[in-house]
C-alpha cells in the first residue's frame, strides 16, 4: 500500500537478535508476502509458508504464534514506499498522484490482496485494525496534497478533506475493485478535476 | 445488491420439480444465505450449510456439484429488489439513490458478502463473472437516472455515465468498505451534488 517513505527505525540500532536468526526471519517473510500476494488473506497457511521458506514450522511458529500473527506481518511486506508529489500547484499534485496510485492499483502486489484484507477486516479486530492503517495512509497522502493547496490560497480554509479523499480514491478503488473498467488518462484527467471542482464549489 | 424488480420468471410455469425436491433446496439456500451473510465466500462450507438445514450432504450435492456451485447460487439470495427513484428532476432521482444506496451498504446482508465476492473474483473466474454481473446491476441504475436527466435536458447527451457511476458509487463504496468513516447527511448530498456538477462542467 502506499505510504511514505521513512528512516527504518530499527537501522543501526543495534539489535541483539542474532544475524542467522534475522535471516530465518526475513526468509519467512519474504515467502508469506509472495504466498500472500498470490493467495490473498483467505488461501493463506503457515503450511505453504514452511514449503516455499524450507523453514521448519516449529521455527515459524517461534516466531509468530498464529497463522493470523504472520499474515499480519506480511502484509507489512507488501508497503510500497511513495514520494509525495510536489508540483506547485493542486493541479499538478493531484494528477501526479492519481495517475501514480492507477498504476499501482494496476501492477501492485498489494492490489490484489486488499480485497482480502477488506473481506478479513468485516470480521476480524486485528484485520480491522490493520486495514484502518493502510487506509489512513492513503487518506493522508490526499490530506497532505489539499493542506498545501489549502496554504497557497487554492482551497478553502475550511475544505473537507476525508470527503475530498473519498472523491479522489473512491472513483480509482471503484474502477479497479468493483467496475474493473479500464483505466486511461481521460479518466485520471477527470477524477482529478472533478475532485478539485467539488472541493472548490461549495456543496 | 440492489437490483431492479422483475417478474419472477419460472412463476407459474408448472415446473416438474416436485414439491418435496423443491422445499428441500429452498431450505438448504436458506441456510447457505444465512451461512455466507456471517462468514463470507472464504468461511463457506458445505458441512456447515447442512448441519444448519438438516438436509444431508449427499442430498445437497445432488443439487450442487460443488461447493462453489452453492456459493454462487446463495450469493443470487442475498438480492435485495430495488425500485429506481422518478422524483422528476436529476437531483432529486441521486440525491434519493445515494441515500438508499447508504442505508444498503449499511444494513443489507450483502454489504457484509461483497468483500469477500470481490476477493474470490481476484482469483476465480465465476466469481468474477457473477460480480461482473453484480456490478453491471449497479451502475445501470446510476445510468438509467442519467437517462432520463439528459432527456429532460439536465445533462448533455455526450455524458460518460460509465465515469458518472464512478463518481456516484465509488465515493459510497470507499467509505463503506475502505475508510469506513460513518454515513451522513451532509456526505450524501455532497456526493450528489459534486457528481452532478461533475457530469455537467466539462472536465
Amino acid at each position: 500500500m502506499p505510504t511514505q517513505r521513512q528512516a527504518d527505525p530499527s537501522a543501526g540500532t543495534g539489535s541483539r537478535i542474532d544475524a542467522r536468526t534475522q535471516r530465518s526471519r526475513a526468509t519467512v517473510l519474504a515467502a508469506a508476502t509472495d504466498l500472500l500476494e498470490s493467495t490473498g488473506v483467505g488461501g493463506f497457511s503457515v503450511d505453504e509458508v514452511a514449503r516455499r521458506s524450507g523453514v521448519a514450522k516449529t521455527t515459524i511458529y517461534r516466531h509468530w504464534p498464529t497463522r493470523e500473527a504472520l499474515v499480519l506481518d506480511a502484509c507489512a511486506g507488501l508497503d510500497d514506499r511513495y514520494d509525495l508529489p510536489d508540483t506547485g500547484t493542486l493541479h499538478g499534485d493531484l494528477r501526479t498522484f492519481v495517475a501514480d496510485l492507477v498504476r499501482m492499483v494496476e501492477q501492485a502486489g498489494w492490489a490484489a490482496v486488499l480485497p482480502s484484507i477488506v473481506d478479513a477486516a468485516e470480521r476480524n479486530a486485528a484485520f480491522a485494525d490493520m486495514h484502518a492503517q493502510i487506509q489512513k495512509g492513503h487518506a493522508s497522502l490526499v490530506s497532505q496534497i489539499a493542506e498545501r493547496a489549502i496554504g497557497r490560497g487554492e482551497l478553502p480554509a475550511e475544505t473537507d478533506t476525508a470527503l475530498l479523499a473519498s472523491t479522489v480514491l473512491g472513483p480509482v478503488f471503484y474502477r479497479r475493485w468493483f467496475s474493473r473498467e479500464p483505466f486511461d488518462a481521460a479518466f485520471i484527467d477527470a477524477v482529478t478535476t472533478r475532485a478539485i471542482r467539488g472541493a472548490q464549489g461549495s456543496d
